[in-house]
């Protein structure tokens, strides 16, 4: 019988309790021959203030013998802003070299957007996950003074470029539509941008059948609320892709929905798979939070480990839960993955 | 008798035709006594065709006597990306040290939103326009193959960020709400963003009558789409405000609204006020394009050289304008700049 080895960080706030109804719905997706074995990680604000410790090397090294990582929620006030941003969010991002960061927008029917006349919105943004302005390339000079300079680097490389760009032609070839933005700024930030640009030339020489364009990010944003349909596949550097992705929530019904991978396709570490929402202290541990992009999530994560067919399963099963909601009352965070276990059980 | 030295520059596409309205409402507005003296100045994707030059030093002296600038718009596909945004609109932002970069987010009673609701949106973003990722310190390494690297620094100085950190209170103390939003991403870009937090915190002590928040760049993009009416004074860095006010300008009915002013508080230099849309060449020449954005801007730019009244007349004509525009047939450019100056002049 065949086993997968998840490795399971609920972390802070609604984490814990969004996690554990993803975990239900993926007990329930998998194939009976197929058995579950998770190990649970304490990380995050908790253990932070309890050790100083965001991410210890031992765990670091435990974490890689798994064959995915499911991850609930990071962060609370209560530490420092960019504690546990780079030292464990980004850190196993760069770690494990998660160079895809693979986030779907997609408006369900039956979810409300904050769009007039709900578009038909079903696009997904390939964001690179290892590079750009995330790596941490900066510093001060004279820090704390009137005389302070702040510096952040943008690394950019051929290589980290290719990878993402020839990935994310893959997704669009696979796709009726066949279409793929570019998106950047390479009026302003050329060297960067024309490098992104040129990589994309090229690699879509390879990709006939794909169609293509090009996008500022400032305009993609505009296109984002007045004509979402346009999109098929976005791919685009580490920030402009975290701005837009949240973005892309907000049109499709918000982060209660958004789902994100992580992923290195090579499987030379796990890709690691979890909701775009943070940990929303103010409603942690009352049962409120819609588990719903956690389990988006988790069909990701079976889509990446080869459950196709369970993938579908899992988000036919949101899909029509979401239609269905309708104006009935608000469910709690266990009844919604109640909710959910039932249909791919059904 | 009094007199306003203003420099324009039409530039390409559909810059000429909003410019000349912009003019025309400019003339009716000012008071009798104010002589309007105008010099355009042929800069964009034409000049540099026929000469290859974006902005010589002979016009930057020329245009520095000026008291403002109107521009209509720059840029056209047959240059390549890069040349005239760092050559010419950029050039004339460092050159001029404009570091007041405002963006009023306004949605006008009779404007269509795509926002479900149309919530009442009446915003303003100040956005630092010399420093940040826009400083042009980029380059790469081993340019055009496989192993390229290239990279682009933001530069952030105490100085630069405490005068547009400061003007930003001043405007929110100056308003009925005194709210004022700092948006960055302070737990990734840790150094710059801690600087632009330290300094915000700081300045704010000055003005303890505004209330402050911040949030990061991606949840400020949702904010922006599902609850637009949080935000009274938004201050931001030159990248993310650029990012936000083009989707300011997408909620609150699109760029042919948007109005800008590159600003020099100091006087030192003359400030410079334009459009936030390009230069449309796919309806240029048309008589199609609507001249609100440049005329709003003339507004700013009135506003900007002391004529507050003049400046709230015009902002009134066009409100009143776009309030019974409703679903009359579309109007062409000069129809849209004769039915301001009526209102102006009536
Ligand atoms: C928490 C933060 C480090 C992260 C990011 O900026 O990537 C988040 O915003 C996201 O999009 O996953
Ligand atoms: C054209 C470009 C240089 C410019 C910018 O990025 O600032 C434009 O997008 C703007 O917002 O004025």
């Amino acid at each position: 019988s065949r086993s997968l080895r998840l490795a399971v960080i609920p972390g802070d706030g609604i984490g814990q309790e969004v996690v554990a109804e993803g975990l239900k719905v993926l007990a329930a997706a998998l194939p009976g021959d197929v058995k579950l074995e998770t190990t649970e990680y304490d990380l995050g604000a908790r253990r932070y203030h309890a050790s100083g410790e965001t991410l210890p090397d031992e765990v670091l090294a435990e974490l890689k013998t798994h064959d995915a990582i499911l991850l609930g929620a990071i962060g609370d006030p209560s530490v420092p802003s960019g504690v546990l941003e780079r030292g464990l969010l980004l850190k196993l991002r760069f770690a494990f070299d998660h160079h895809i960061n693979l986030r779907p927008g997609k408006l369900f029917p039956g979810v409300a957007s904050p769009l007039a006349g709900s578009p038909q919105i079903d696009f997904v943004v390939v964001r690179e996950g290892t590079e750009g302005p995330y790596v941490g390339n900066g510093g001060s000079l004279r820090t704390g003074t009137e005389q302070e300079v702040a510096t952040e680097v943008s690394l950019n490389t051929a290589f980290g470029i290719e990878r993402v760009v020839r990935d994310a032609y893959r997704r669009a070839a696979a796709r009726p539509r066949k279409k793929l933005t570019l998106v950047h700024k390479n009026n302003v930030l050329v060297h960067a941008g024309h490098l992104w640009t040129r990589i994309f030339q090229q690699v879509g020489q390879e990709f006939p059948e794909v169609s293509t364009d090009y996008l500022h990010v400032d305009a993609a944003t505009i296109f984002f609320v007045t004509q979402p349909e346009r999109f098929d596949v976005i791919v685009t550097d580490n920030l402009f892709g975290d701005i837009l992705t949240d973005l892309a929530a907000a049109v499709t019904g918000g982060i209660g929905l958004a789902a994100s991978g992580n992923i290195n396709p090579s499987g030379a570490f796990p890709s690691m798979f979890e909701p775009v929402h943070g940990s929303a202290p103010d409603i942690a541990g009352q049962g409120k939070a819609d588990p719903t992009a956690t389990v988006l999530s988790v069909a990701m994560l079976l889509d990446h480990l080869g459950f196709t067919a369970e993938a579908a399963k899992v988000e036919a099963a949101v899909a029509a839960d979401l239609a269905e909601r309708g104006n009935a009352g608000t469910r709690s965070t266990t009844e919604v993955g109640d909710a959910l276990v039932g249909r791919v059980s059904g």
